[in-house]
């Protein structure tokens, strides 16, 4: 009698592969604890643990928390009150909420071709029809297709995005397609929910505003787990108001509360270190590992391929271009060694035949990249059966 | 477009009013941080942030304290293993993960007539057929009603329960019904969802055990918020294997990890201070503040009233037995300034037409009972109109 749209995720499995020691991994999101303010938050743990106790009963969110979001989101020109924020258990948790409050079982919804596969699973609780929408390489989101969607096929008013950084395909929006996107917003009524782990980590020298600094059909996700610390569990939602008193209704039944002694030791954090100063040396070390990456590509990888250069986030979009040969991933992983995320594991539709894989660049050393993409560049080409001498597309 | 099923509950309303400084308040569940083990909590906080980095990255909830829980499990007859235990982020979310497993909509539910609200609030998402099962005074859950329920109507073979110290009834059920339930979860295939916050804090020299000790049918949900801190947002799943799985992949979806500092400084607490001994003083301490208020009771409240002496828990469940006059809640509180919780926020058809209210003994000092109850007694009385000089029936 359970529910049976409850299904694992393909990712999870590669996740457990990644704590092997024997392991490099290009799989796993983690953000590389060695940039972050750990020694800052421990600090004010021990502060707050000396001053406060009454910061362990049943408590609803301190305002001084939200402040600072509303601060860090009027910087990036999204200007709200107190009560259009909500502090959830992590980003993961806003999306749920979101998901939960707007979804329909068996409705249309437009996603896009690849997305990212916590969203993905939570839609597959609501025995949706998927209207998948592609994206253009380099690009990202295709608008035009988004608008006939809207025109024809009478979906759901509702689209999970991430603009900055896009998981997996490593996609930046620029200005000129969220200016687009949040006029067929308001057009079509459509809510826009842009998921945004990963804004902070801006590795080029322009700045990008979330969708909600363009239109309020826009709900934004925001998470601390890229810049403080993912144990921290704290995500917020910056909604309408009558939005967000819903989603804090949904979260009251959903867990009640969060880890109040969290939101304090985030909040002092944050009294000392403004984020820009948190996440400067991160944007650095993310962007060396980058370029190592991409260096480490060109050099290694001899087969017909493509990728972007991202200028946000953690991963590389990793594309082959041949139909020549067939990647055997787990044959791959058994080789070399080096684990990485196949394109089915985000695919709406299980796998859309192409041949791709998401590298994640943030969380292994130097060495490791070079060496996990040697290794891998010399097993796919072994596997590929014969030397493909065309060189990848980079931009 | 937003799923109106989403209602805000009206025991929040009080949970607002009872922060108010001029507000005597019986009505928050809230345990009484003076009996927790703070002190030790905030060493064990201190001591892992000087050892450890590595609890602040992405990580499933440490072995060690799966092992504890089902080190305490064992001592209340309950037998699993460590994949049949899943930490959540307090018991709220193990309510609600288990309940999205099995909750189908527009399905026929058993549920008790009055009932925690925050499963309550979760069932009313599916848009459920409820056949409320009464409870007998001092006995608890009428299991004849209950058969008579599975033979005829075809339920969903769901039940949620609270064994010890009921909320809001504050009952207790005894062995023999404890058995005489499991016989019939054997018999009817029905999962028994046992929600337990208030186990450890049992007033009296009786032992009870959980219904996952007498059949494998029954799903056990713990919570450490009562014992060592809201705050650190633990709670516990104890069910099968496949079971535990498919809550294992509602929760990755839900909010992905809880936190893990809080895991680890739960363990370390509980690594040198076994529960009995956190408890123990607990136990003292909230039987003292019961037994003062059932004084207060008895000097104070006038009017033909019955109530039972809860074995566990934090709920005194007061009903007035004349129907010569109706207590206006709204009007007593303004009077009286005396916050408690009326029934119709349990009763599962909005009202009961009892006239009963829901007492917090937990939270209040014993000053604030004595002077609390007395000026309910006085502004019921008053409201009352006239005397009822018949003494509470108390068992």
């Amino acid at each position: 009698m359970m529910n049976e749209r409850i299904q694992p995720l393909e990712i999870q499995k590669y996740v457990k592969l990644s704590q092997r020691n024997d392991v490099i991994s290009f799989a796993a999101g983690l953000p590389d604890l060695s940039v972050m303010p750990l020694e800052q938050l421990k600090e004010a743990y021990v502060q707050l643990l000396h001053e406060n106790s009454g910061s362990f009963q049943y408590q609803a969110p301190i305002e001084a928390l939200k402040q600072k979001i509303q601060k860090m989101m009027a910087s990036q020109s999204v200007f709200c009150n107190l009560d259009e924020i909500l502090i959830t258990n992590g980003a993961q948790q806003a999306i749920y909420l979101t998901a939960n409050l707007f979804l329909k079982p068996k409705a249309s919804l437009m996603i896009e071709e690849f997305v990212y596969p916590g969203f993905l699973q939570i839609a597959n609780m609501f025995d949706l029809n998927y209207l998948p929408i592609p994206s253009l390489f380099n690009q990202g989101l295709d608008l035009n297709y988004l608008e006939s969607l809207l025109k024809t096929n009478k979906p759901l008013p509702f689209l999970y995005v991430v603009c900055n950084g896009h998981n997996p395909l490593g996609i930046t929006l620029n200005t000129q397609i969220r200016k687009e996107l949040a006029v067929l917003a308001e057009k079509y009524n459509l809510i826009i929910v842009e998921d945004d782990p990963y804004g902070y980590l801006n590795f080029s020298d322009e700045q990008f505003l979330p969708m909600r600094a363009y239109t309020k059909n826009a709900i934004y996700i925001g998470s601390f787990s890229k810049t403080i610390a993912p144990a921290v569990r704290t995500g917020w939602i910056v909604a309408e108001k009558n939005i967000i008193q819903k989603l804090q209704q949904l979260k009251d039944m959903n867990d009640l509360y969060c880890s109040n002694t969290n939101h304090l030791a985030l909040n002092t954090v944050l009294d000392k270190y403004p984020m820009d100063e948190i996440t400067y040396p991160q944007k650095i070390h993310y962007k060396s590992k980058l370029e190592c990456m991409i260096n480490a590509l060109e050099e290694f990888i001899d087969i017909p391929c493509r990728y972007i250069k991202p200028k946000h986030g953690m991963f590389i979009w990793l594309e082959f271009l041949s139909n020549q040969f067939k990647l055997e991933h787990d044959r791959i992983f058994h080789k070399s060694n080096v684990l990485y995320i196949p394109e089915s594991a985000f695919a709406v539709g299980k796998s859309t035949g192409k041949q791709a894989i998401r590298l994640s660049f943030a969380y292994p050393t130097l060495d490791q990249i070079i060496l996990g993409i040697k290794k891998l560049g010399d097993t796919i080409q072994k596997s590929a059966g014969k030397n493909f001498m065309m060189p990848c597309e980079i931009i």
